[in-house]
């Protein structure tokens, strides 16, 4: 395809492609409003007698197994982030493909991290042809400058799982590194010297895909027990020296933000949240790790040992801080997606409570049901918020690709999605009149919480009535916009080239935004 | 069809159909030779639009979730048979049926017990056209008789994954009986009143059915963890009084048997394992419940306690002796695919090295391997053995349907496959000229033990080499044949009308062999 392809403006007035990377897309039709009419994908039949009988699945390398998974050009190949940016084996794989002088694979990870920038060289040279995942940082910048061959496709965590189960991506080979795993192939998270807690978002990459190599420095006995990826997926098993940096893998420490900015925005949603009637006895929350909404957290568990009342459960990306909320029994359950920390980690692996889930379970909107949608509240973060309350994660404002959009358009079907967010960051408005990059509609964004004021989305005016008489500095988003824009001035409109780098999918498969080059 | 359709002989000589409810089936073609060349059955993707999004699928009773699953004639309905003899739910749901004026069902259970034989009026009927799964008792009479509209198809208990993933059988309607569930339809076996311990049967009818009902009398709060079945795959949750009956779902005793020739039959086989060198340090072995099968294990017990070692796991059915050698460290895991008693449920619930199993896992042969074939030994029963060591586990050497396949021809990919078995049974010869019905393949089965000696198949010189100068009676299947005739007498060949009433199907989905209606 051409990457000035012809555009078709969506539901939500994003103009998007008709066809990224040859194949063709559904422009974004509204939420809930495409209804997917097809099967799940049906990868091939396997058959025992084509596998050994004891069960061995060992192989002596990684190359030799991506040679036996019958590596070529053009294939997809798939990677999970939960080493986040201690990762050892993603790069090894296309050092690999280098050597054996294979072209234009697919890099499919389920997010990236900046230990990945080496991967900068094997897209130059067209080992790799595109990346569907997130780019961020050298990737991202690379991506951004329209040096890719391929466009990009970013998803959501949901969306990643989405796509492999409804057919649009089809991965040829999933290599899964694992902190433990046994020669048949039953792999964990929780045990090892790379211990990260869990692999669900390999899950879909071990059901679906063709071949599947789990690569280990923790060879166990069989069975492997707990069993997080099931060795009956599973071709091939490679044992290494080393799957992954744990320094970087979990930080060991997450301290709370000492910013007086960030904990006065963690305060003032707090008070939201009490005063809106969202922290009651039995409810449930999710807020991410890292500054803001860690002291949400801890915040909301204050106010719960205030009132004698407990969370029935909390979503994780988990932490010492979550943690410590189950152990002291102001939580029932922590339904964990990744784990932050080794706090998060070992209690994974010891407290029956502490629960693995799987980008299945908690985001897939093409199920019968997902978790997101039960949770009473979540607090995010955003780069950009529109007067639409429409929000962008992915890119900064001046169109350069920031990070990967992870469980946040998932997590916008919360019954009440907030998003603490300062009014500006380095005297660049954060409160747009169009966001650049729309990953979120408005209509799931209820309320922004800045140092100088609280929004909340006109359609909730059931929130606006329950906040009336709470003392809480409610304005509108013009008020804010407006202030934001006295103190910084009104932010030029950056300019973009035509050429598309990549497109921002829905959490249903659509196209809901484009990204375009950024002008040098 | 017509049920004296057009026979050939298969690759281990048997007649089999070519066609069987009006589809084409495949004669079996030896074990490993069927190679699948399709993809997995994909079932309908579904959209988080159409379901409620604060995770509530109550509905008020079976019979409206049946309507909203579009219950029509024709249907295929599933169960399965964790609560085994008090299962209170597959008679409900052809009652309501019937009710509706609803016909031509198809009853695909994975098990079916005494408790269902109010079923056969519905065969009568024509509100069930026939039965994919286990005929004994009253339904196995009726069936061998010829009095089932269509034919029965049986199934090992891996062979139905595989029937379900493969797409050979379609579910539209799974209803899945839980001791515990969330109103998301998170549901598993260990908790409530009728807990059972697991609920692994249902796995390929939670994954690939149209509809999927989960019914409980044990409403939980969200969410019910473990989620041995996952919410994602649920459309209605249905809360309803009771769904077994305790004291017939679990014994809450199984002691061993006092018959003295049973216990020889077991002592016999526990010191063949021993001489042939299979009880060792790391061990596994698979060994049922009742009787023979369950006094082995204590006889395993005994010898790795005295040789100071320990199994590295042993696959269940689970039961309080198995359980008493988990707590006492002579094994290290237990891999169960159903519990048999409450010592078996609470350790489940609570031991972690007491692993729950699916078929998938265990038994499915159009997997990437299982785990079946990586037991050292396993030790199974028979109704009848030939002496190309074929056997017969479904049919009476009078023809009647006995009972289901279960795990039986799963198992018999273990490393070593003993057969304990009297030598006659109400002088009836247990070893035959050719079996009644062939349920496995005698290449399969290594060794047959009993009260008399001990054959093992001529294909097995390692471990004849093994016990040859054990002291153990080792004969050849001729001679012990001839010595159960020479008390016994030749037992008259069984006549058959030439109408079929059921056939058995291979672990690869290829028709084995044909039963025909016996003559009245």
């Amino acid at each position: 395809m051409s990457k000035t392809a012809k555009l078709v403006v969506n539901a939500i007035g994003r103009a998007v492609p008709t066809e990224v990377n040859g194949k063709p897309v559904i422009p974004y039709k509204g939420v809930g409003k495409h209804k997917p009419e097809g099967r799940k994908y049906g990868p091939r039949i396997a058959s025992c007698a084509d596998f050994p009988e004891d069960g061995n699945k060992l192989v002596q390398s990684l190359r030799q197994a991506l040679i036996k998974s019958g590596l070529k050009d053009g294939m997809t190949i798939s990677t999970h982030h939960h080493f986040r940016n201690g990762d050892l084996i993603a790069v090894q794989i296309f050092d690999i493909a280098k050597e054996l002088g294979i072209k234009n694979l697919v890099w499919f990870p389920s997010a990236s991290f900046e230990c990945h920038a080496p991967l900068t060289k094997y897209l130059e040279d067209g080992t790799i042809h595109h990346i569907e995942g997130s780019m961020n940082g050298q990737l991202g910048r690379f991506t951004s400058e329209g040096k890719m061959k391929g466009t990009g496709v970013l998803r959501s965590h949901g969306g990643r799982y989405q796509a492999v189960q409804d057919g649009e991506v089809e991965i040829d080979i999933a290599v899964i590194a694992a902190p433990a795993a046994d020669f048949f192939g039953n792999a964990n998270g929780v045990d090892g010297p790379a211990a990260c807690g869990l692999l669900g978002f390999a899950l879909a990459d071990s059901q679906y895909a063709d071949k599947v190599i789990v690569v280990t420095d923790n060879l166990v006995p069989f069975p492997c027990v707990p069993w997080q990826i099931q060795g009956n997926y599973v071709d091939y098993v490679v044992k290494v020296d080393q799957v992954g940096i744990p320094s970087k893998i979990v930080s060991g420490t997450t301290e709370i933000t000492r910013s007086p900015d960030r904990l006065l925005l963690a305060e003032m949603t707090a008070r939201f949240c009490e005063h809106a009637g969202i922290i009651k006895d039995g409810f449930s929350f999710q807020a991410g790790a890292g500054g803001t909404a860690l002291s949400i957290g801890i915040y909301f568990a204050e106010m719960l040992k205030a009132k004698g009342m407990k969370a029935r459960f909390a979503r994780g990306g988990s932490n010492k801080y979550l943690v410590s909320m189950l152990q002291e029994g102001l939580v029932d359950y922590i339904l964990d997606g990744q784990t932050f920390d080794l706090d998060g980690v070992k209690s994974m692996r010891e407290n029956p409570n502490h629960v693995n889930t799987s980008p299945f379970t908690s985001y897939n909107y093409h199920g019968k049901g997902n978790f997101a949608s039960m949770l009473d509240v979540v607090i995010l973060g955003a780069t950009e918020v529109d007067l639409n309350f429409n929000a962008n994660v992915v890119t900064h404002s001046d169109g350069l690709l920031l990070h990967g959009i992870g469980g946040w358009q998932n997590c916008l079907f919360a019954k009440c999605t907030i998003l603490p967010v300062p009014l500006f960051r380095d005297r660049i408005p954060v409160i747009r009149d169009e966001v650049t990059t729309l990953c979120g509609p408005g209509e799931l964004i209820d309320v922004i919480v800045t140092e100088r004021g609280i929004a909340i989305n006109p359609l909730r005016t059931d929130l606006i009535e329950r906040v009336r008489d709470s003392g809480l500095p409610v304005k509108t988003i013009h008020q804010l916009k407006e202030e934001a824009e006295k103190i910084c001035g009104v932010p030029a409109k950056q300019k973009f080239e035509k050429e598309i780098v990549a497109v921002v999918k829905w959490v249903d498969g659509t196209v809901l935004d484009t990204i375009y080059k950024v002008s040098s």
